[in-house]
């Protein structure tokens, strides 16, 4: 299934895309989909119902971030070998684990802001993954059983308050608008080996990063073990699991960054894509 | 006035604690002290109701922690000159910033977990600032008007996690059960200055910490402005604002750890006390 929340921010209906691409309604079968519905027996219940007996929601529409009230924003940094290198930093021995707080997340076509006097605003093409149930302590075998699936998530930073503002990463991580997710949360049935996706994303049209899932130095189920062990993941949780070389950080001769009015569009296969403009 | 929440873990009740320390049920006047409840119009509708028209809530009871659904547990490091030192760490020349996975926030008394394996779990007594209304890029002057009020915070860590795997401090700072928050959430017209708290730690019976918030290199309205230049606070987020000297980790001749049966409490000025055991 493709899940996904549609309408103004702050007042999204819940919906999915049907197998011929059209957006239908499921207000009448669950409120929202937050993490209670998005758990196993949630995702159950969904999948037994008969899209075409759906209404259809019509025209142009705004897509919301396709999980509802995310309590946690897990963010893993240099996961992908050139990435690290692009970013003149050593492979992790382990994976390296930071926040985005969740107050950033938003639509995934909406507008991002480019903070007052900020220099060195970034894009990052990232596989989302999202917790359908709570995850303590989980092993590398059982972690994917608590996935409820996949989503695109731009990992958009600001490098100088990431770097060299002291001591953590957060500060450039988590500033309004840096989280666009979606359109939609595909369900891990339907994605099947989340380290097999190819992922891209442009530049006002020109090609920055050009990757796949499958040169992550982490995989998704040993990600989710392992940030199992520090944390307890909940359902609607989302994370952001890194991203291919290619971002602003990374450009040849030199770092080149966003500026108002660039559009930024990414994808990842079989999850669809989002564009924002940079305002 | 001290707002609470009583009853066992995820069935709490929201109550108060009138002028001659009974605690008293405010069920059926706001649903639970969620973010939307303690924002300035939310104080205000609990201020005027009378405490001795409230039921009594008799017998020994469990505390919650005082706010329901807190979605950011914003950390500031290193707010202490001597802490800092302790830690062998520079003085920081703008606040250090780091998150608290909000799935470790639990009751002031509750039972705290040492992580399987821990050999570095310690304490940490801090000021905690619970926000009331939204907060991006508030200036100082304003910053204490987004603040609902004070409470405890035992911004419990483990030391290897936080310093020893990689680039950020999240690791060791999110583990379930590592934030004790409450009793109370005491409101800032109640409070005062917050820049003049003293607070103590106990170990076993042993003091180990023993400071004042007057001794904070940021105070609460410059961490408040400074922290909403990065992101946006909510109603219900929490910001734990650092710790005086004395945590394990700055012990002499060597640091000190916690281990199972150790009993800790802690308590600042105005703001009533936490003791919980380690297991």
């Amino acid at each position: 299934m493709k899940l996904c929340r549609i309408g103004d921010a702050g007042q999204e209906r819940p919906a999915l895309v049907d197998g011929d691409g059209y957006i239908r309604d499921l207000s009448a079968h669950v409120a929202d989909l937050d993490g209670a519905a998005i758990g196993p027996e949630g995702l159950a219940r969904l999948a037994a119902i008969d899209p075409t007996s759906l209404p259809l929601i019509e025209g142009p529409v705004r897509y919301g971030p396709p999980v509802a009230g995310t309590r946690q924003f897990v963010a893993i940094g240099l996961n992908y070998a050139d990435h690290a290198a692009e970013s003149n930093l050593p492979i992790p021995a382990e994976p390296v684990v930071f926040n985005k707080w969740v107050s950033c997340i938003q639509g995934p076509n909406d507008p991002v802001t480019i903070p007052a006097g900020s220099q060195k605003t970034d894009w990052e093409v990232e596989l989302g993954v999202i917790i359908g149930s709570t995850a303590n302590n989980v092993s590398e075998a059982d972690a994917l059983n608590h996935v409820a699936g996949y989503c695109v998530v731009d990992d958009v930073s600001e490098r100088a308050w990431q770097i060299e503002r002291g001591a953590t990463w957060d500060k450039g991580k988590g500033f309004p608008t840096f989280g666009p997710v979606g359109p939609w949360l595909v369900t891990a049935d339907e994605v099947g080996d989340p380290q097999a996706l190819s992922m891209w994303l442009d530049v006002n049209g020109a090609r920055k990063q050009d990757g796949s899932t499958k040169t992550m130095i982490f995989t998704v189920a040993q990600i989710v073990a392992y940030v199992s062990q520090f944390m307890t993941l909940l359902p609607g949780d989302i994370i952001t699991t890194g991203t291919p070389p290619g971002v602003g950080l990374g450009q040849k001769p030199e770092p080149w960054y966003l500026k108002a009015g660039d559009v930024v569009s990414l994808g990842i296969e079989k999850l669809g894509e989002q564009k924002h403009q940079f305002v």
